[in-house]
């Protein structure tokens, strides 16, 4: 992989897991997530500003693909990049992966801009399209 | 007990459980606040109209007694009454139980009214103190 | 819809909601799952007793598209439904409604029984197969 | 504070926080026992090898103040020390500041260890109680 990529890392925290033992799976969504706020806090758009300042980016779709178990304590990494942008909406994808390189799983969340009024799809702002064209493997 | 009281019913779910195999402790707040919402509802006094009119009633303080393992699929009960009513503030407790009535775990929040602007404490709303009031064990 | 499908409702709680102002997308899957639980409840088959005898079960996708705003407060119906069942693994379908019907979210999970040893796929076990079979829509 | 004290940072997330646009209270009392698995980590002590070995460590009692809003996108710094170690039982505390040092909320978690048959008190493993000791106060 190249430097271009954004890369966040987390340790799988107690609450993160179920009683099953390994990650519950909906917690793998958060942690995506986290990285995706963690990608915008790093090109100086912290979600915070974009919720305050609009537009709302709403997610309209997430998917996740468990690949191995995934303990409590154990170190990961997320590699993010921009699978998609359009004209309204972008696509992330996330490869979650241990200190060994081995992938575990794998999310994608996609993402539309909308007017605060009316809902109405509207152009993604020029600076998140910077930050997401930064994120795209080429 | 009496029939003044509120009971809030719920199964535990596997995102309020942990690896440990028994309830993560967080979650047993979270119920406790479901409870409180529930309370809130049944009053004619939906959380998301408090939010959206105010005054704002944040929480200030939040503690809870874990008195027996809490597992997966248990059916539980909690009670909820008011046990402090001030000016501009109030107390909460909640008793869980099992479907035996043994208890299980006891929490106790305690939210305070302020003013949307600048945060200074206000009068309970007229309409939050008679429904308080309701849910005294006297 | 006929009566052979299994409905799980319940109210959009604080926990549920973010920022943002409406349902965390993470909570949606939550929420999704706790109807799988429901409904394996209903069959006689706790998630507890399949996480004690197995075999494990894990989630190997999980997906959901967001349709309409979803707020604090609102009450929901989930119906679920079996979309695929085969040898080892089934794959089910939620359909997220409020009190008018009006769809508001969809999600799809698939799950694989596993031996316990090697983590190698076996058959589903019967009476989850017979509690399947009951939520297929014909 | 001197430097034999555990600190532990991190950002506020989206999933942290709810339709009242600040942190969901039960969310801090997670953010303070992700200070304590760090901890525990720094000890090498992971959590999971003392659910894995035993003995069981069950949170007995957890509480938080509120002492400030906390918002989307805050970095926040959590504190933690080790205000009574018994026989069989510790307290740990834990502040939660600003970048500027301003305290925001502070939490307290009460921890006993029991056998694993029989959930006796049992004495703390040494390697543990060596670890809460070099996060006391004197």
């Amino acid at each position: 992989m190249t430097d271009s990529l954004f890369e966040y890392g987390f340790t799988l925290r107690l609450h993160d897991t179920d009683a099953a033992g390994v990650i519950y799976f909906a917690r793998l969504m958060q942690r995506a997530h986290e990285a995706y706020e963690a990608f915008l806090d790093a090109n100086g758009l912290p979600l915070a500003d974009l919720i305050a300042q609009g537009p709302a980016l709403p997610l309209v779709h997430a998917e996740a693909d468990f690949l191995a178990p995934i303990r409590l304590g154990q170190a990961l990494r997320v590699r993010l990049q921009a699978a998609e942008i359009g004209r309204s909406s972008f696509t992330l994808e996330y490869l979650f992966v241990d200190l060994q390189d081995r992938p575990l799983a794998r999310a994608r969340t996609v993402h539309v801009a909308l007017a605060a009024g009316n809902g109405t799809p509207i152009d993604l702002p020029q600076a998140l399209r910077t930050a997401l064209d930064g994120a795209v493997i080429r």
